[in-house]
């Protein structure tokens, strides 16, 4: 697909009117919690139910078929018999209407009767120009326009917002996974601008996608959930990603690195898992940074979607614990980033601003009794000395000599300078608080060294990215 | 020190009657601080302060001298300049007291003459049998007691508390360390019974607190947070450890990996923090696990302190989750962990009790739809088999078909086992809730799959260490 006709996926994300095809009265059922997702006051275009059955279901007003609704419908989310889709699609393309959400399970996991279903929706589809995602999903979430079908109750999968900072979006082939990560992410308070849940992916895919989520203005940075690809849909993904990693971070899991993940995962989504090697140097060769597991993508990414990338990778650790400067330094070392111990002349000038009692080197230790002035005067002298290009903060709030004023210091001196900094402050109840302020200012805090040191090369590695690009465009080579 | 001499450590966690020496009325000092920690309703003992300028401190009864209070005193925290601590020492040589706390810095860790210090104070103890922690510490909290020498406001730095179920102690070298701990696993409801911060070590050391928390029977598990040993001093703590491990699991993050952790650690606290690979060595030797930060040492701990150590390392995992399956399996085989497939009988017996659409194999998946009988029917089976020694449950919470009484189904199948289980819950503020009281029900509970595999890890790792001396013991083997 090209990137002029992503345009046919907007409808998913911006629909002003959507059709619940196979609403239903009857409670704890799928087609009801659906309906019950659209009703709430957020979402403010039209909802229409389909169901023979039924004049009105909580309240929508219900439609024998979507052909009866007078109104034209964008959007159709399909929650009926696998058996019954093929006929629901003829009335989805007698509308009218460009775009579907089968939520159904019953086609080709199940085998060869569901497959040769799936076949047939998918050519009535592709006849009258509709898009569709599913089958086997729970579809989507827009934080912006408030459509949503995850199915699932609010009270056990919380749904998350978007953030005025920068937002993320997440497409994940596991429906579960997307569920569970709607309410992590919800709890986390992460900034997020829409997830999608792909299923069997008979029409819409990654690669659809990452076109579509590259060009969103909500969305800073794209990340995926995937077991594996087909071979032919891969490569198309992967050449995509090449234009799209220099504009936006792409970050990826992948899971299936073992053997019994691998005979796993194949059995869960009838996905080729492949090698893993394979995948890893296409990862590589594309841009796309993978990581190992959600705790790193989503700390990786709120560093990506609140700072600009790094242009080298020397880092200097301010802190106000020596321990924690040793624990950051070890992971920040463990990762491969450079941590240059200060020039002498940056050496005299710390040692002129500061106590005699304070550790200088790197990383550098302003002791437990400073304030922020002592960060100030770190800040303001290795920015001038243009010695580092990412700065990683160690800000211990349990001793009461440091104020809240610690957190202008640090976004100040973020903001004038354009580099990169990541925090980390380790603790509870007003340390996260902390934290909280901090990044609602912009600058992305972690409770644990090894966090902001993972963070910190996620900024240095996509620096690497996105400048190696630039610098090959101007060049003119075309090398990796 | 030897195993009976511990009883000399007591008194620093059952004192009951302690004086502050130093205390202040002057707001924002240490002194006040100190003894604000001191007023609090929970703590029972008698409280003193000494202070020749106050009749009272915060309505604390203030003398000139300790030899000026009529009742005896166990412990006596110190929070005076240095300089000033030699004659502190003297009058508590004269009042009889045996153990006192040292707060104040400005001793061996500034140098020549704060050395000097160091030693006077060393001297005087030793002649009059004081036992002392410190200097150059926050001292202690024991959260049964109530001794708490932490001189940080618990709205900055919180304090954990005792679990009903099983409790960790946590040694740390540093101070700001200890503050950060204290705070964040009051934030994260971990069961704590001791937290003890030893500064420069110059009687108190990392192996008397060994012996000493070995046999206090409210500390399950021993942690340490460490920079490095000094040669002599470090041989002897290994030596104990070889005693300890296999009745209790200690645990221990040494920082100082890199080279540049390895000088910043130097600097920090003096100590060498020799070579990596020596120490290393010397943890598996005498049995204690070594992990890489707090959170793989709060996430071991947990299910160390909660479940029984693992026979085997043959682990079954099931879940409600394609995709957990798959993540969990892939973090499982990275750790060295075995996920044997069912035997042809036990398969059969599966297939037998679930329905034809779960995916069985190892991984089991009992997919989204499940109530807790799918749950109860493979653990009765797979328990039955033999054939595993820890079972890892997925237990995704978003879908309301999942009720809560699959919490009761994990822990009677976990008690009337008696093998080790352990949960992974992924997502937000309900299945958070579900954790806690998972927990509560006694089976640790993780929000990913690799947090869960590393508890289960650690889980195998300690049976491995404890089964390993018994077998040793049996046949009269000193191998390691």
């Amino acid at each position: 697909m090209s990137y002029a006709s992503t345009e046919s996926l907007d409808v998913f994300f911006k629909a002003k009117s959507i059709a619940i095809y196979g609403a239903s009265a009857s409670q704890n059922s799928v087609g009801q919690a659906i309906i019950q997702n659209f009703i709430k006051p957020q979402y403010t275009g039209k909802v229409y139910a389909v169901n023979p059955k039924y004049n009105q279901v909580l309240g929508v007003p219900c439609y024998p078929t979507l052909q009866a609704i007078e109104e034209p419908v964008d959007l159709v989310v399909v929650a009926v018999p696998a058996r019954i889709t093929p006929r629901v699609f003829d009335d989805i393309a007698a509308k009218g209407a460009k775009a579907a959400i089968i939520i159904s399970g019953g086609f080709s996991e199940t085998g060869y009767a569901g497959t040769e279903l799936e076949e047939e929706v998918v050519a009535i589809s592709k006849k009258h120009g509709i898009r569709v995602i599913g089958p086997n999903c729970v579809g989507i979430v827009d934080t912006h326009s408030h459509i949503d079908t995850f199915f699932l109750p609010e009270y056990r999968c919380g749904r998350p917002r978007p953030s005025n900072v920068a937002n993320i979006s997440l497409v994940s082939q596991s429906g579960a996974f997307a569920a569970a990560i709607s309410d992590w992410t919800a709890e986390l308070g992460l900034g997020i601008s829409k997830l999608i849940s792909l299923g069997n992916k008979c029409d819409v895919d990654d690669d659809d996608l990452l076109w579509y989520l590259a060009k969103d203005p909500t969305t800073q940075v794209i990340c995926y959930y995937t077991e594996g690809y087909d071979e032919l849909k891969g490569r198309t993904f992967f050449d995509t990603a090449k234009n799209v990693t220099p504009h936006k971070p792409v970050l990826v899991v992948k899971s299936g690195r073992g053997q019994r993940a691998r005979a796993a995962a194949s059995s869960h989504t009838g996905s080729l898992a492949g090698s893993d090697n394979i995948a890893d140097s296409a990862y590589r060769q594309s841009g796309i940074i993978r990581v190992n597991n959600f705790e790193h993508m989503f700390d990786m990414a709120k560093a990506l979607a609140m700072q600009p990338p790094a242009k080298g990778d020397r880092v200097l650790m301010i802190t106000n614990g020596g321990g924690l400067g040793v624990m950051t330094t070890d992971a920040l070392e463990a990762l491969g980033l450079v941590i240059p111990s200060p020039s002498k002349e940056l050496e005299e000038k710390f040692n002129e601003r500061l106590p005699s009692y304070c550790a200088i080197g790197n990383p550098i230790d302003v002791v437990g009794d400073t304030d922020s002035s002592r960060y100030d005067a770190v800040f303001e002298e290795a920015i001038k000395s243009g010695e580092y290009d990412i700065f990683v903060v160690g800000m211990l709030l349990q001793t009461p000599s440091l104020n809240m004023d610690i957190t202008n210091v640090i976004s100040n001196h973020q903001r004038q300078s354009g580099l990169p900094f990541v925090v980390v402050s380790m603790g509870g109840g007003f340390t996260t608080k902390a934290g909280e302020i901090m990044e609602l200012m912009g600058v992305p805090t972690y409770a644990t060294g090894e966090k902001a040191a993972l963070a910190a090369k996620g900024l240095a590695k996509y620096g690497e990215i996105k400048y190696r690009e630039k610098f090959n465009k101007t060049f003119g080579s075309d090398k990796p």
